[in-house]
Formats: C-alpha cells, sequence, structure tokens
C-alpha cells in the first residue's frame, strides 16, 4: 500500500472526483512488475485475532464473497491459507473514511479476485458464521492486485460444502451446487482453495517431511531414474517411449535401483519419486503417476527387521499426526468438509493369507477393527510366491510361499514389502520362472551376478494412498494435488 | 554367525577333517531366507577403534584384498560403508584358534564377495596404511555369505585411486590402471563402493535433506506430474509418450505446476522431482534425467524476495556442510581421491549481462574470485527478455529486460529465477511473442484466465549440478546415482 501504488487505474466510478479516490482502485501492472522494494509489514489472515484489537493491519487475498447492503454499507469475505476474515465497509456521516465510491468499487470487485487491504480489527458483539476468524477488518483502502472474470468454471464456496450440508438444505427444500470430482481436476488451481483441499494438499507436504525420519535410522536418501530400458519389473502396464531411437520405459517402481544401491554398499537407502502405471484402473484408489516412498535395507538374519523399521516409520508419523498442532489444524480443516473417524493403530500381525481384491481387503479391515480394534496392522507373512514379483524371496521351509507382508489402513493395503533374491543365479532362475526375458533387464541381472550383495529386503508405499487413508477420504484424486488416470492428463 | 549357520556348504578344503571346520565356510543359502530371527550384536567397520581393543566382534562386508603371505598367514581387508579394516588369520604352532585349512578357505574367497566374520580386536603397533581403521581384526571365524565371481568388471581398488596417485607411480615407472568413467556408469553398483563415490551418494542425501530448510520458510512441499499434454514449456527437447492414446510429453520442469499451485492457494511451495531434457548433450554438466528443486512463492513488493530465500537456503547449506561432522567426514573421503578447496561464499551481486555460455560463466567466475574472493554468488538482475522463458516478467521501465536473476557456484550457473507473469492476458501475449502454439498449454493457460494469482516469483536448482560445484569434481556423472545421457539408458 505503497503511496504510488494508489495511483489507481480505473477508480473513475464517479464523474465527481471523491476526496477519497487514492484509497481505492485497481493497481497499475507497472507497480507490480518489481517497481520497489517495500518493507511494509503484511497481517496473515490466519493471525487475525481478538489481540490485534483496534490495530492497522495490511491483508491480502481472494476475494470469496460479496454482500452489498446498501450504498453506505458492504461486507466482503478474504481468504488466505485457508483462512478467512470479514471485512466491512460502512460509509456514515460520522466516518469520513469510507465514501459511497468506495463502497460501489469494492462491491464492483469480483469473486476470487486478488485485494490488498488496509484496516482495523475490530471484535463483533456477535459470533461470526462465516469466516474462519472471529473479527472484522474495517475497511481503509483496497486495491485489487489481479481481477478474475465475473464467470468462474467452480464457485469455492460451493467446492468448500460438505455433503451434510448439501443434504441438510436439501431437506428444507434448497438445492444447493454440488461441485463433482470431475470438474474439481479440471480446474484443480481453484479446488484447491477450498479449506478442506488446501488443507489436504499441506498434510501432504508434513507426510513427505516425516518420511525424513528414515534419516535417523542411518538410511540414505537415494535419486532412480525414471527413464529405463527394457519394462521395468517385467509387468505389461508401462509407459513405453522412444530414447534418442533406443526403446524405453517409464518406472513402475524404484525397485531395481535401489537393489543396485544396495549392492553399490549403501546399506540402507529410500527414495522419494514418481512411479508409473499404464493401467486402465478407474477406481477410487488408482493413479497413472503418483509417488512412492520405497525404503530398502541390508537385512542381518530375519525380513522381520524391515517390518520393524515400517512399525518405527508409521508409529513417528502418527504420533507426529496426532501431536502437532499445525497437523490438528489441518485434519481439522479437511474433516469439517470430509468427515471421518480419527484412525486407531495397533501392531496386529494376522496370518497367512493369498493375495486381497478390493472387497476381500475391506471385509478384512472391518473384521480386524471388531476383534482388534485396530485400523493400522500388517498383514504376514508367507504370501504365495505366485502372488508376488520375481525378486522375493522364497520362504525356507516352503518355496510356494515367500518372506513377504502387506500393511493396511482402515482395511486397504497401503505399504508391501518383503525379502529379496540376493544371489544371482536363483534371481535368474525366479524371473525365466515368472516369464520374463532377462535380456531386457540385463542391467540389474548384472548388478546380482558382479554385485555379491548381502541378504536385504524393503517395501513401497504410495504417498497419496497413505494421506487418503489418512484421513478417511473416498477418492485419491482428492489427494494427488494434480492427478493422473486414464482419461486425465491436464492440468 | 548362529551355530546353525556354521553348518556350511564347502568348507572341505581338506580331506583330513579339520576340528576347525565349523568356523569357517560359505553359508547354507536357506539359512539367509530368514531362517531365523538373530539378536547378534554386529559392529559396523567405522566403529573399530581402539576403544574396542580386545574386544570380540562381529563383523559384515566386502571382502576388498586378499593378501596370502604364507601357509600360515593371510590378510583380508574388509570394506562395508566406505569404512575399510584389515583382517589377520595367523595360524601360530601356540594358536589353536586357526587352522592352515581355514587360511586356505579364507584366502579362496574372491574379491567383492560378501563375508561375516568374527574376531578380536588387536590394536598393531604401526600405523596401517592400506586401511582406514587403525586396528586389526584377528579372525576367529569366517564364512562367506555371497561370493563374487572371480573375473569382475572393475576393481574397487583400482577405482578408488586418485589421479595423483596414479601420476605418482608413473613417475616411479608403474603403470596402474584408469576406471574411465563410461565404465564406471555401465557398473555403477561397483562404482558406487569406492570410499569416494560412495561419500558423493551421502552427500547428496544430506543436500536433498537440506532443501527441507524450506518448510521452517513456511513452504510446502508439492509433488508434480511427470506425464503432461502438449510440451510442457514450449520447448523442442521434450521426451514424448503415448498415453492412452493422447499425445503426451514429460515434464522439463515443474515450472507450470508450481505456478498452478500459487494460482490454489499455496503461497510458498517447492517441488524435489525428476524433471527432463531430450537434449543431445555431451558436456560434463547436462544430464538427460535430473533432479530438480524448485521454488516458487508469493511476492509482496519485489523479486528480490525470491533472492533472499535462495540466499538464505544456501547460507544454511554451506553452514551445515562446513559445521556437520558427517558432512565433513564424508567431504574428507572425497577430497581423498578428487581434491578440491572448499568454496569461498558471499553474497556479491554482479550487474547487467547478456545469457552466457559456459567459457563465459566460467571467465566470469574467475574474474569473482580474484576481485571478490567469492565463489558463490548472484548474478542479477534485468536478463535481456529474449534470453528467457515466456513466463518471465519483463522490467517495469524497459520490457527489453527481465525480472530474472542467476546464481553461480564456482563459475558455473546453478539457479535461474525470476518473477513470473501473473496477468492472464500478458501471459498469453508473451507466449505468442515466443513462438508457443497456447493451445498445447491450455491448462497452465486456464489457471490464469481463472486464477487471477498473486505477484509471484521463484527460481529452479538441479541437484546433481549442485552437488558436482560444491565438490569441484569434473562430472556430473560421478554425481547422479544412475545417469541419464544421450548414450546411456542403464543400469
Amino acid at each position: 500500500m505503497e503511496p504510488n501504488r494508489r495511483e489507481v487505474a480505473s477508480n473513475a466510478a464517479s464523474s465527481i472526483v471523491d476526496p477519497l479516490a487514492p484509497n481505492y482502485g485497481d493497481v497499475h501492472y507497472e507497480a507490480l512488475q518489481s517497481m520497489w522494494l517495500s518493507f511494509q509489514v503484511w497481517t496473515t489472515v490466519s493471525c487475525l485475532t481478538d489481540e490485534l484489537k483496534e490495530h492497522t493491519v495490511l491483508l491480502r487475498g481472494w476475494i470469496q464473497t460479496i454482500r452489498p447492503m446498501s450504498k453506505k454499507m458492504a461486507f466482503l469475505t478474504v481468504r488466505e491459507n485457508g483462512c478467512t476474515v470479514q471485512c466491512v465497509l460502512t460509509a456514515q456521516a460520522t466516518d469520513v473514511l469510507v465514501s459511497e465510491d468506495m463502497i460501489k468499487y469494492a462491491t464492483s470487485i469480483t469473486k476470487e479476485s486478488f485485494v490488498e487491504i488496509e484496516g482495523v480489527v475490530m471484535v463483533p458483539r456477535h459470533a461470526i458464521k462465516d469466516a474462519s476468524q472471529q473479527v472484522e477488518v474495517h475497511v481503509r483502502k483496497i486495491c485489487c492486485v489481479n481481477r478474475a472474470p465475473r464467470v468462474l468454471p467452480l464457485s469455492v464456496e460451493d467446492a468448500s460444502r460438505s455433503e451434510a450440508a448439501i443434504e441438510k438444505a436439501l431437506q428444507n427444500g434448497v438445492q444447493l451446487v454440488r461441485v463433482n470430482q470431475d470438474t474439481r481436476s479440471k480446474y484443480r488451481f481453484m479446488d484447491l482453495r477450498t479449506p478442506a483441499n488446501n488443507g489436504i494438499a499441506r498434510l501432504q507436504s508434513q507426510v513427505l517431511n516425516l518420511w525424513q525420519f528414515l534419516l535417523n535410522e542411518d538410511f540414505e536418501e537415494i535419486r532412480s531414474p525414471a527413464i529405463n530400458e527394457g519394462s521395468s519389473e517385467g509387468g505389461a502396464a508401462v509407459f513405453k517411449l522412444d530414447y534418442f531411437g533406443q526403446p524405453a520405459c517409464l518406472a513402475q517402481s524404484p525397485q531395481l535401483h535401489k537393489q543396485m544401491a544396495i549392492c553399490g554398499g549403501l546399506p540402507r537407502v529410500f527414495s522419494v519419486t514418481d512411479v508409473f502405471r499404464a493401467e486402465k484402473s478407474y477406481t477410487h484408489r488408482h493413479l497413472c503417476e503418483f509417488t512412492g516412498l520405497d525404503v530398502e535395507m541390508v537385512i542381518t538374519s530375519h525380513y522381520f527387521e524391515v517390518m520393524d523399521v515400517v512399525d518405527r516409520l508409521f508409529v513417528e508419523m502418527f504420533d507426529t499426526l496426532n501431536q502437532n498442532q499445525k497437523c490438528q489444524r489441518l485434519l481439522q480443516a479437511i474433516k469439517n468438509q470430509y468427515p471421518f473417524k480419527p484412525l486407531k493403530d495397533a501392531g496386529i500381525e494376522v496370518d497367512p493369507l493369498g493375495d486381497l481384491n478390493t472387497e476381500t481387503e475391506r471385509a478384512l479391515g472391518k473384521l480386524v477393527l471388531e476383534k482388534y480394534g485396530a485400523e493400522f496392522y500388517m498383514l504376514l507373512h508367507r504370501f504365495p510366491l505366485a502372488d508376488r514379483p520375481f525378486y522375493t524371496m522364497p520362504c525356507h521351509d516352503n518355496e510356494a510361499y515367500s518372506n513377504s507382508f502387506d500393511v493396511f489402513i482402515r482395511g486397504e493395503e497401503i505399504i508391501s514389502g518383503g525379502q529379496r533374491v540376493h544371489v544371482h543365479e536363483k534371481l535368474e532362475t525366479r524371473a525365466i520362472e515368472c516369464g520374463i526375458d532377462v535380456k531386457t533387464m540385463s542391467a540389474y541381472m548384472d548388478a546380482f551376478r558382479y554385485g555379491a550383495p548381502p541378504p536385504h529386503g524393503g517395501f513401497g508405499v504410495g504417498l497419496e494412498r497413505v494421506v487418503m487413508l489418512l484421513c478417511g477420504l473416498d477418492n485419491i484424486r482428492k489427494v494427488s494435488l494434480f492427478p493422473r488416470d486414464p482419461r486425465r492428463l491436464a492440468p
């Protein structure tokens, strides 16, 4: 709100020059091209509490709603970082700080425009229903930084509404707009402005950061290539591309490279990377591109050592989510629109079973919940070898079974892991048994031929699926920042 | 080293049964299939110091060298996590713990095999030249867990040698093996076992973790998709692929998506992700796939706010690398093979210049070093607009120049950044001026059409290039864990 910025472009709302005209209007584009460096102090909307009563503050944010009450009064809701505050303009006879022209200008600003406001914080007598902050800002200056068009593809207000609110209105005979998932995904840059979706994106950032916990357990973070020769794990569902004339594909997981890092003398590694699945799955929990946390480690005697790491990682995660104030605030914002129950975690272990489909998984989840009161549990071990990838270590006493495990949250699989075959001849035999053309993964095979790696194991987790299940969401597209499925390649 | 594991497979080195036979031999494969859970305590090679004098320890690691001295004496060097220790076997008349057959077995183990050893720590009178640890382990039991073939594609000893050591030997008339970069890249899973290369991989992990510093500055970590419609930033050098019948390409950067996150009400975001360049560049510093740190933030008045974040991030990084003991150990291991001088950092600012080529960059780097004694500096601002991408904000007073900057380490560019055009009409005009078909990036354009985003800016950094220049390395392929260039798609 520098004086120069008040050289506004379009405040000629009235033919008679308003003496308050310098206090409102659209900001010149030029002034937004880093014309000067300002040392003004801005207050975030989330910081607007009664502690600031009668203080003059500078705010920035998106206009969420505009309510003109009369020529002399209007309310604006300004949103920033998922928080909202009610801003008031009153042109009283006694108030020479706000003119009718200023109100006319303010109410002409379109929804979802970005504005800057200078105002005084006031504490109203009654609770404010339609904003997160329980103070009002009495506007003294207002300027529009970037103006949104009048017609928008979705209303943030509509997109923020809970299913319960829509149902309740319907009972009162009012049909409110329900924004469907496809519209949300298409206009994700607007959908993300709702407190719940903004909260999910921020919570995902917290979960990502929590994975750095593995550094405390002597893991090193590695980066593995997305573009690979052949088909990454022998599966058919890979995206193929041309790499300077060579056939290549996108990695289905960093599996082969994290194992090669083990061969390279990095005994504990993890990677956080994009993984790709060219599968035509149209379910609530499948994406064609997602973020995988992949962990691999040398074991001294048993792959239970790997499961101990899973356990410590997830307990750390649950503890932080339950105790960290920021996480609690985010979970609350998500819950306001998408209600869910907090997760009951326990280290229950369930015994041998074959590979499960979604329905069986959920039925099992219900069973475990009823019997053990747990929604986070490991399902181990001895998965039939035929249901696991070729690199899975068979059980020592019966090669029809394998040293592998799955982990579940709210009845859905989120982690697969196990011990790997570390001896070249055995690995090659298993690959051939699984119908894989070993020539297409010769570099990986070489690592075992010349690498003489120690026994090792690991696991893989999908970020979006973890966040979806932590928050009890019904669709993984609510978590992925820019989801990719067989029908969606943009934005 | 459980009793059962001593049921070794191939210790019949002599026709007369050795009473010490249970103490050596190859481990049964079955015993490595998680047969039981052991609670043995293993000592890492790095922990072997004189504090453990006369203690019995359990070790695991790769056999780096084997020196049979006589039938009654042999030395083995065992390597783990970049550290090495000398292990001694002596079959004296008075020593009933080691037999000649045991020595015969031990010296039959091939280099780079993985072994387990039980032994007693001893402190020799003289310094040990060929191992990092200054104690010896007197072997009592030894077994081979995974055996390497006799002929290997490269010797870790050769690959660990510095250029100086090769030169010195040559002066004495000895021609030592020099392992070239291509062999190293091809057998990267072995090349990574050298202390320097292992150290580079671990240092990269530290640098990756340091980027989480941005969370303290109120940034959120986001994930952006690698697969996109059209050509990500209008450049020609993209990898193309078929996405369920739709034409798609791999992201050249998360630029468009981090800006869409800004439009979505996430005011400060960063992403750490794979970026792809289908450029036929055969230089020491170009890769076709690398790890990009991308940062984007709302600015209040000037893009210098972005440069302040760069400054704080890199100062934090330099401080940690200089002060953290682990980083110092890693840097020392790297320096032993690849000598370099510590970086002199300073926030020098250099004024207007056009886009530079490698040679000019280096000459400028030399100049800055001589004049200011600095090897880390920002080159700002006002790069000619024509040299920057279409989304770059022009200067307010002369549209031939732009609000952008570059940052250099040791005379090479590592960061590009600047302010972005945040107004839809202006962005579209710039895209068209730059010859971009705006239809191929309609989702991005839509975010500005309906998004009314606030003024913002950001920057991008390449992980591998930062680590390369921090360590003064001559080739980016020494940093990338599994490098991808126009000729290399594996391992």
